[in-house]
């Protein structure tokens, strides 16, 4: 077995469908669980969606943990009509999956989290692709984490370009800007794979049809999937040529970061509500001089990367 | 002789005034000529701050141009007294230098940086410190120099830390976004030393205090010149630890690289006035899957080229 431990933070979402996949079969990680977050739909759905998306791809024995309902400074959390119109009214593209036989967990993901990284440490990465509010209620409990951690890679934020809720923000940044503020300030050994790589990847309808020719159900499945996030990103303007790879890109770079290159940058997040920039990832001036934390994706091997995503995701789909 | 022929574009200025110290006494480039510019001080005033620190400096023989004295998009140009508190009333911390000799040459600083585009092509670098209204100006009479200048390095902008101006902008993209933006997206070679690495390299009274042991004319002046820029970056709060090196790290980069990491990054500069995000330089999502032209210098050696700037300036001030 793996020797690296990862835990998938996911607020699914289709493009949290290919990460899951994705972390499924690569034979370089063990997934021990996958904790739920709100973001691209409520939290209630998103673990549904990750437990059927599970059992879709035959991998019942993944558990998958609650974790918050709603950011750090609010106390309910609405799906925003982008995020709908992105991901599909449930987050899986308006795809009906079989229920799986498996139940959510009892146990928190914030306290399944915290085990996780007493017991595994140094072998343990997480990777959360949604609002950062888990991570940062897990350091609040137990600040000892921070360190503890082997590897954190999330996506989310954007440096060297716009965002894409404002010029400023990112999405899952933009959900909960004061725990991502807290994670980037206090979470060593981490790695950010922002709108600055990933909108450099992209999938196209050419792609996912070598998906549907397997002529299996979780092809199919994740073909319609795929291709509806594909639609709406050209519905929508985002982007006519394809759809971004987001999440499963942090997926591959947690796995082997050669994938992108990273600059080196203590950074923080802007949150005050007055000021034009909520929401910002950027340079910590007041940590501009100190030994880094944090690095940064700004460029990515993009070409390898979908040609690996693509044979990763062509031997999950046919099994 | 130096086969490298170096143009600097100095809205003169403190730092303007090292950066052209270290392009003087750098045996590796052939100083042809100063551009003024407004930005730090007016136009007039920058270029007889130029014509007498090159007098200091025993050099007469380098030619002096006026530039343009307002941006591209006003017909007035007033210091702004930011810029006073920081170089004091007349751009050169209050120092009273005695007159040049040599007077500003009566070609334009535009012409004159055409006309040597054309004459050297590869061999130029060109280096502006201030405002990029002159470059602009110079790409819309005669687009050709986009791609007949070496390089182009040039101190401004802030990708990955906040601005100096707004969070966003940075005190010389601030004075003519339309010209810096019609910069980035047309001209080829061009490297950005901005806030990102220039806030990082901090020089000290026991710095200058090495400068004024020489006992030499030009060694008190440089140590008098830095001390108030030191002293203005300790009064209003920008930092209390020494004073940054923006215009020499600018020098140095164009003359030697690898004192910088840089990321190769399409960037453009927001310029509508309505949209928060006024002067900021940051990638352009249009041009990202697009071969890049701008690499954008995001950590430095910051010890090395202290160290080497301090040798170079002990060199030139105690001559």
């Amino acid at each position: 077995m793996a020797s690296t431990k990862m835990i998938l933070d996911l607020d699914t979402g289709v493009d949290d469908a290919l990460a899951l996949a994705l972390a499924i079969c690569d034979p370089r990680v063990d997934l021990i669980g996958v904790i739920a977050s709100y973001g691209n739909t409520l939290v209630e759905t998103s673990a549904q969606n990750t437990l059927n998306l599970l059992h879709l791809l035959g991998e019942n024995d993944v558990p998958v943990y609650l974790g918050e309902s709603h950011s750090s400074t609010t106390d309910h959390f609405d799906v925003m009509p982008i995020s709908k119109a992105i991901h599909g009214e449930h987050g899986v593209g308006n795809l009906s999956l079989a229920t799986a036989t498996r139940k959510i967990e009892q146990t928190s993901g914030i306290q399944f989290l915290i085990d996780m990284a007493h017991k595994y440490q140094d072998e343990l990465i997480y990777v959360p692709t949604g609002p950062l509010t888990n991570m940062a209620k897990a350091l609040k409990i137990d600040p000892e984490i921070s360190h503890l951690i082997g590897n954190t890679t999330l996506m989310g934020g954007a440096l060297t370009v716009p965002g894409n809720v404002t010029p400023f923000t990112e999405a899952n940044i933009n959900q909960d800007p004061e725990a991502a503020d807290l994670v980037f300030t206090t979470q060593e050994n981490l790695t950010m794979v922002g709108l600055d790589v990933t909108l450099r990847t992209l999938l196209t309808k050419k792609d996912t049809q070598q998906w549907r020719e397997l002529g299996t159900q979780a092809g199919t499945a994740y073909a319609d999937l795929m291709d509806f996030y594909i639609e709406a990103y050209d519905r929508l303007d985002i982007d006519h040529r394809g759809a971004a790879l987001h999440d499963p890109l942090a997926v591959a770079v947690a796995i082997d970061p050669s994938y992108v290159v990273t600059i080196p940058l203590n950074m923080r997040v802007t949150y005050d509500k007055d000021t034009k920039d909520y929401g910002r990832t950027i340079g910590d001036r007041e940590r501009l001089l100190e030994p880094t934390t944090t690095n940064v994706a700004v460029s990515v091997n993009a070409k390898r990367f979908v040609r690996d995503f693509m044979d990763f995701m062509i031997a999950v789909l046919k099994a």
